[in-house]
């Protein structure tokens, strides 16, 4: 049986979240004001520091387990001929993840991240949205069980990143049900696909929308119908993590996407998660800025795989190292301000 | 005998500065095209990979040995008021960066750097450069000179940090005389004075602009009329690292400032020069733009010591990573693009 037998199960997990924990982020905000540099002058660094601390609950963060958790899914709406890569590719990518030559290898490595792979069913793609559900219930619920299960109580923060060629569509769809607004609006290139294929992946999302009308306005029958085992997986993942009480970096547009459910079940339900990166992809932007989020990096990538969260990592050690590690004012016997 | 005995001299190595590898740089345009990656899908971290190679003059550029040099300097223009915070804090700062309080303590050792922290007759501060020339020849000469020798040639990438009460007053005036523009247009609140101490700011600005005009039009009589001791070292800092074929990391407004009359010395000079990170001082956004530079993060920090460019230290390294260790779609038996 999966860890959510039933979408009704699933939604009673989503509602009434824990809370961050207010006194830790308080107590950092305390001991950021005494630390030897002019108060706030280490900027993102502070707030960084507090809201792992939020989430972590406990007043001195830490990362000492890093998790990179991919997730990979085939999606039936390859069939539009969305995507400039073959849907091949995905099942190769999992492969290139687990021999160590894709760029998520290497940046979890530079970032003294453990990576995990997770393929989710890849011979059986999800049916094509643009003429039925995605997934019936049974296929959403294991895929979110999945992504559930596979975060560790243990680690001090998760970075969830995906690969499925197609899955632009996929978020941009999901994107598109939960905010408003048309293929237009939310689809962008991803990999590369030309004009023409840009068309097509504008018009699968359009129909796609007009054939699920009547589910949109619910975020799990919307991440059901529109949505991909990844996704689901990734959302199952997020959930996972405010459970466990670990803060999450989110990657680019597909995990974000993925993840976005959670904010539309719960006011605050992805108040533990950070948009990493800025992507490339403009419906990324868009979705960030529905959602209330700054991210914290513009490196102009779009490739997924966790890439973008991995890379800002690094940023987020940065900011733990200082909080704990730098001296206060009276410690250094440095003057305070005039 | 400094490494520049006469301000000819150093004119004379400022012109006719070594150009970039462009064979290096092609080099690793060519294989990011192969990598198992939509092309160009990793962004900025491809093209940083194709700066460190132009400008080490190798095509697998590489990161074993990350310098941070943190020149101390103590200004004769903080009698006017300009800052929050004392000029003794100058000295017991570099104490803390001695004894590893600092924020940039954590930040070299999270980024794998090393660190070296260079006070400059701390006991001696310039000039009040409202009334006068901060320094004479002699006393300018040996601070870029004492820059100049503290690049190590071995190193493959230094990052360039400072530290000294009342310098982004300095650097706001070097910045005006060197792009035009009064102390209202490049003055902030620095470490975080208040209305009164800003209007002070801009006013010594002002003055010390309108004293030195005859001066203004030469880059190098500017450095030396209205810079620092630290900041004139970090110009040599920058001009020995494109000597020694070293890329370099500028950090927030007084390190952008300091090497800036480099770029007004010869066309090009600060191409080996990325700005890691845009201030929370609105005077370095403006300097970045004067400068052609896309800084790397913006993460609101304005602490200077070098602080935003240790953090963006591990986002070249993912670029070396991603580039020295990712598989090509042959090696990797991965399909490319339909």
């Amino acid at each position: 049986m999966p860890r959510f037998p039933s979408l009704d199960a699933l939604r009673a997990a989503c509602t009434d979240l824990p809370a961050g924990d207010e006194t830790a982020a308080g107590a950092v905000a305390e001991r950021q004001m005494q630390l030897t540099k002019p108060p706030g002058s280490l900027g993102r660094l502070e707030t960084l520091a507090a809201w792992l601390a939020r989430w972590q609950g406990r007043p001195m963060p830490r990362l000492d387990q890093v998790d990179v958790l991919i997730f990979a899914g085939n999606h039936g709406v390859t069939d539009q001929g969305v995507s400039a890569f073959p849907a091949s590719v995905t099942a190769q990518m999992v492969l290139n993840f687990k021999t160590g030559g894709a760029a998520i290898n290497q940046l979890s490595d530079t970032a003294g991240a453990s990576l995990t792979v997770i393929p989710l069913d890849l011979d059986t793609p999800t049916a094509d949205f643009t003429i039925t559900s995605a997934m019936d219930d049974a296929a959403f619920l294991a895929a979110v069980s999945t992504g559930y299960e596979a975060v560790s109580a243990e680690a001090d923060l998760v970075c969830l990143g995906e690969m499925g060629i197609g899955n632009t569509t996929v978020a941009a769809a999901l994107a598109a049900a939960l905010f408003g607004g048309d293929g237009e609006h939310w689809a962008g290139r991803g990999t590369g696909v030309d004009d023409e294929g840009l068309a097509r992946k504008r018009a699968a999302i359009d129909k796609a929308l007009d054939r699920h009308a009547d589910i949109l306005a619910d975020p799990l029958l919307a991440a059901h119908a529109l949505g991909g085992r990844e996704l689901a997986a990734m959302f199952g993942a997020a959930l996972a993590a405010r459970h466990h009480a670990i803060p999450v970096l989110l990657d680019g547009f597909v995990s974000t996407a993925a993840a976005a459910p959670l904010a539309r079940l719960c006011d605050g339900g992805l108040d533990h998660a950070l948009v990493a990166h800025k992507s490339a992809e403009a419906g990324h932007w868009r979705l960030a800025e529905a959602l209330g989020k700054r991210p914290l990096l513009d490196l102009d990538m779009r490739l997924g795989e966790g890439s973008g969260a991995a890379v800002a990592v690094p940023v987020l050690q940065a900011a733990v190292a200082c909080h704990a590690g730098m001296a206060t004012f009276a410690e250094a016997g440095v003057d305070d301000k005039d």
